[in-house]
């Protein structure tokens, strides 16, 4: 009885599978999680927790958590802003920010939260347009339909929609949000508490970060109103505990065919982490110059090493045997159940050697793809700025739905804003990118290679960065309007340094980046569509697409693993752990409130957690809750393990690093006495 | 007939193969280049350019080209020896270095050249000695037998013996050499034009590089006499012309299995390119410090940026699909053979799957090893220092056989050389380097390992590594050789601060090192060996072992190729083509000395060429001869095509770079007027 029992579950398990999965809301497994958790959300609830959620553009997600437009999100998503309102004099990375009255809420220069309002499939539209075409023909059907379908949507500029392509284009809807670009920040704790451990301790668990921040979005220069927002929970999360997390995140290559999966393994990652290796280096001695060159390049710093950590751990995935035979296996899977079936082979059997062709061609292209077009500039802002100026005065001029998509009717707003922005820009840091970019287009397509001439001339790559970045106007918000305004006209006749950077490469830029589309991207995605159909037909749609950087849920519990060592990790830790782990040394400095507020601390307060959620980057800022959709926590980090979950999750060790709710109104309450915020969140009488 | 004939030709070629191989001297295929180019080299031509060659033990090739120990290599090959002697007021890399009397030849401070006077097969020694043995007791017995060999060999300070490990243990000879340590520096021309072109034309072709310097070996004070040495061609290299290359390529792996090569391709390789590229972006922005920040990093600087091109090469050979296709394919035909014969099978069945099993410990182990023991400083001269004086105090009093083999009695010559070098120590530049080493540290086996807490308590990785710097008096030889002379008790009780952290790692370091060399080394060696002998036993000796930086001769001929946009790239390069490619910019900046020679100049003599010879990193500095022994030319690097060469040869493209003997003339007669340095080389009268 008891064997026949041990089986009986052990089919039931088979059925449920893992905690694995970022959901779409509308096709979410309800019926999963009850099975394993004995929970079944239903549509009332997931409709509630899909209002409270915003994503901010940048690249993270959030929550609402007032009826007054807060936001709560990550530190590191608030850092650019945090950065861009300091001065050398005033530096709110190193000190914090708290606005103590509304007053004192402050405008993040370039800074979008959308929240989702409608999902619409418009799978069927997309098919039909492009039906029977390839290559060229493909792109410009398909960039059309999406620029006409999202113009008609985006009936105002601050509704933003976008079309989104699902299982790898086995089905597109359309989303449609609430656009946000009047963004305060409200409160932002010093990066030595919110990114404590830095570098070394990213990725890592067990962990002691307070990465938590509030924003607030204003509609006509007051506070937004929203009518679902979370509520706190009165605990916060208790180890085995079923979670939630709802966010958006931001890619995921699950889907990929061997031949793509072999290409990233092979080429895009370890040549991005080449990149990004060399530009880490840079900066670390960048800032051995002196404080303000800390300061001005800390952003970056922290962009750069964030990613590399991601992609190494990505990359040690793809070299893994056994994982890498998996893929290889799954695929082959698929394959011969198509060959089996003379229809299926005909329809579907061509797909994975078209992708495959076109792989080759991208390997082939790549290094210019990415010098002229993906990378250019190396993330200099007066380039990209000079760039958009370029190409928007050649792009607005045409009818929609022939422009490049990022500059079409119902981008306008987004790009807009970045254009506009009144960040910064800081020309020690501008010339140091541009040096790197321009050194690295030399070495790359070799000192012979025309583009290569014609840009530098006889100048060395420093010497030209230089003259570009010191005889261009483009800081300045205002020029930048001016010539935007004066379309092409105006930048016709501009002798602003950069713009004439950038006019020397656009040409070729524009023609490799046409090859891509035309020849790598159109076929990946016409035949992605073919095995994303034929998947449905074999496994039906009980299952999930590749993250899109769009609204999923995902759901675990809380629960410890097994680390690296073999020795298990449990799944909180404490405040005390912090004082403990401080040295005093960076990145294990803790700034001088918490240090005063240590008497003040219940030390055995939980910290951060880790649970078996089936996130990836795009997720930060996500709010993390029960099951009565009550905030438990905020999701900051993925561990180490997790960063293979870009290709498969694996539940054993792939973990969610959260900050625990008790975490957060411990330290707003006794290091930050942030009473107004905590009325706000409803838990104004514990302070 | 007509029909016949070419049947028949394509069988001799099938059977002479290409101009591949790096051919062991005592296994010369003359016969081969008979039936390619009509001319065997008798016993008696390979007698004598043997004893023309040199090497030098830093890591190139060079010739005896006077009978008074003129010797001539690569400008890169004494590049360190040239900065070395340099101050911040007289930089001669930068104004170049010539001693127009005997009298101002100077002594380069740790530079050991060699000539190579014996060599004997020690294989049945080898064999006897670890019969039967495996793991940490194989290991034990080959190191003794090589401490011992080697002692008995090397019976005088100035002679030098190697036991070399060939065809992956196939073959065990013991080379001896004549060891030169008064070396002394006799022309270098700037590296402006050395170097000319600089990273981004490195390993590119077409070129127009001056790479030759010219040092001189001393014995007893005065210039050491030589027998033989290679006399100058009349007309240098020709189109089409047979030549030759003798000289010590570094290291291939060319007889590697398919799990070592997986192995190198992805995590050797792109884990030491990480490295090497994030080392670069840190020396690019150390450089931006100031001219001096530059002229004590710039050798460094060289290294790493041409490491960084050469294994960018070897990587993406490696990933190229048909290429290691081809390495598997091979290896599985061996494996055949050895399966179809049960004996065979037993005997040699199993070494494939024993090495695969050792790769794997091996990729389990990797950081630890790297951080702790192969890469431990990350280049830090103290550190190195402080390491061999710690180690050496406790390795010297142990019996010969079992020291580390650093340390062996007839090493010692070496190790003491570079221990009392007078060489300066730049802090500076030191501190940086252990920045960047502890921080690795830190970084790769995380804040909570227990050496990274040993060793970093509650410091900063920069903030230990400039008080390790600014503690430490390692920085003066004397304070060495008292360390030195002092050994154990001296060591044991110094309180300097590179000794102490050296201390604080060793035993982990150590510890990881014999846990390699017993686990994975004497796998790979033993397992190697029975690869070896299958090998021979299939096909023969008539192949070449892989190199070992031991003296090869390789042949080939003057031949242009098919470039990478498919146009031909035509063989030499003349005077003209360096005039017209100088910018006026560094790195395309010609010196002034050559500028104002340019209407003396004859620009139409060859300048430097290219030829088929198979070669490799340490045949820097290699002479290449016609076939009656004359100087044609010096090798000073491969095109870009060739650094797949590690892995296997591609004789359509692969090729050997050199300046052209009539190109070293026309510049030492009329850019130099180095008439004393014409006069030994024979060439006075052109003066």
């Amino acid at each position: 009885m008891t064997r026949w029992f041990a089986v009986l579950f052990l089919l039931v398990a088979g059925i449920a599978r893992a905690d694995e999965g970022m959901w779409t809301f509308n096709n979410f497994p309800s019926d999963l999680v009850k099975a394993r958790y004995g929970f079944a959300p239903s549509q009332e609830w997931l409709t509630k927790v899909r209002r409270s959620t915003a994503r901010i553009a940048g690249g993270c997600s959030a929550s609402f958590v007032s009826p007054n437009g807060l936001v709560m999100t990550n530190h590191h998503c608030v850092r650019e802003c945090v950065q861009q309102l300091s001065t050398p004099q005033t530096d709110f990375i190193v000190k914090g920010f708290y606005a103590a009255t509304a007053q004192q809420e402050r405008q993040c220069p370039a800074f979008e939260v959308n929240k989702l309002v409608d999902i619409t499939d418009v799978t069927a539209e997309l098919t039909k347009a492009t039906q029977g075409k390839e290559g060229a023909a493909f792109r410009d059907a398909q960039r059309a339909e999406i620029a006409r379908l999202e113009k008609a949507c985006a009936t105002a500029a601050d509704i933003r929609c976008d079309v989104v392509t699902l299982y790898r284009g086995g089905m597109y809807n359309l989303y449609k949000y609430q656009r946000f670009q009047d963004v305060r920040l409200v409160f932002a704790p010093e990066e030595a508490i919110a990114f404590f451990g830095g570098d070394p301790d990213n990725f890592e668990f067990p962990r002691y970060d307070y990465d938590v921040s509030f924003v607030r979005v204003y509609q006509d220069g007051k506070p937004a109103k929203v009518d679902d927002y979370l509520r706190w929970s009165a605990r916060g999360a208790q180890d085995g505990e079923l979670t939630f997390v709802a966010g958006n995140p931001g890619g995921t290559s699950r889907l990929l065919t061997v031949a793509q999966l072999t290409y990233q393994r092979d080429y895009a990652l370890p040549e991005r982490l080449f990149q990004l290796a060399q530009m880490r280096g840079m900066l670390d001695e960048f800032q051995q110059r002196g404080p303000e060159f800390t300061r001005i390049s800390n952003n970056l710093k922290f962009g750069v090493e964030n990613s590399y950590k991601a992609l190494v751990g990505r990359r040690e995935a793809l070299v893994d045997r056994d994982f890498f035979a998996k893929k290889v296996a799954e695929e082959q899977k698929l394959r011969e159940w198509v060959k089996a079936d003379a229809t299926r082979q005909q329809r579907f059997g061509q797909a994975w050697d078209n992708i495959a062709k076109a792989t080759d061609t991208l390997r082939e292209m790549r290094l210019r793809l990415r010098l002229l077009e993906q990378s250019a500039g190396a993330g200099s802002d007066l380039f990209g700025y000079a760039r958009a100026l370029v190409r928007a005065s050649e792009e607005l001029p045409k009818p929609n739905e022939q422009r490049l998509e990022e500059y079409a009717e119902a981008r306008k707003p987004e790009l807009e804003q970045q254009l506009f922005s009144p960040a910064p820009v800081y020309p020690k840091l501008e010339e140091a990118l541009l040096t790197f970019y321009l050194t690295k287009l030399r070495e790359q397509l070799g000192p012979d290679d025309p583009v290569v001439k014609k840009v530098l001339g006889k100048q060395s790559p420093r010497a030209l960065a230089s003259k570009a970045v010191s005889n261009s106007r483009l800081a300045n918000p205002q020029v930048r309007r001016q010539l935007y305004t004066g379309g092409a006209a105006a930048l016709g006749s501009s002798k602003d340094s950069m713009v004439e950077l950038v006019r020397v490469l656009d040409e070729e830029a524009r023609a490799i980046r046409k090859r891509y589309e035309e020849e790598v991207e159109s076929v990946a995605d016409k035949n992605g569509e073919l095995i994303a159909r034929a998947r449905f037909e074999a496994y039906g749609t009980s299952t999930y697409p590749d993250a899109t950087f769009t609204l999923r849920l995902s759901f675990g519990q809380v629960k410890g693993y097994q680390g690296g060592d073999g020795k298990p990790v449990p799944p909180f830790t404490q405040v005390a752990g912090l004082f403990e782990r401080a040295t005093g040394e960076d990145p294990f400095r803790l700034p001088p409130s918490w240090l005063q507020a240590k008497p003040r601390l219940e030390l055995q307060t939980p910290f951060d957690f880790v649970s078996s959620n089936d996130i990836i980057g795009g997720n930060s800022g996500s709010p993390i809750f029960n099951k009565d959709a009550e905030v438990v926590g905020i999701v900051f980090d993925g561990n180490i393990q997790s960063l293979g979950g870009e290709y498969g999750f694996d539940e054993s060790v792939n973990r969610t690093v959260s900050v625990h709710s008790q975490g957060i109104l411990e330290g707003l309450r006794k290091v930050y006495n942030a009473r107004r915020l905590l009325e706000e969140l409803g838990q104004g009488g514990g302070g």
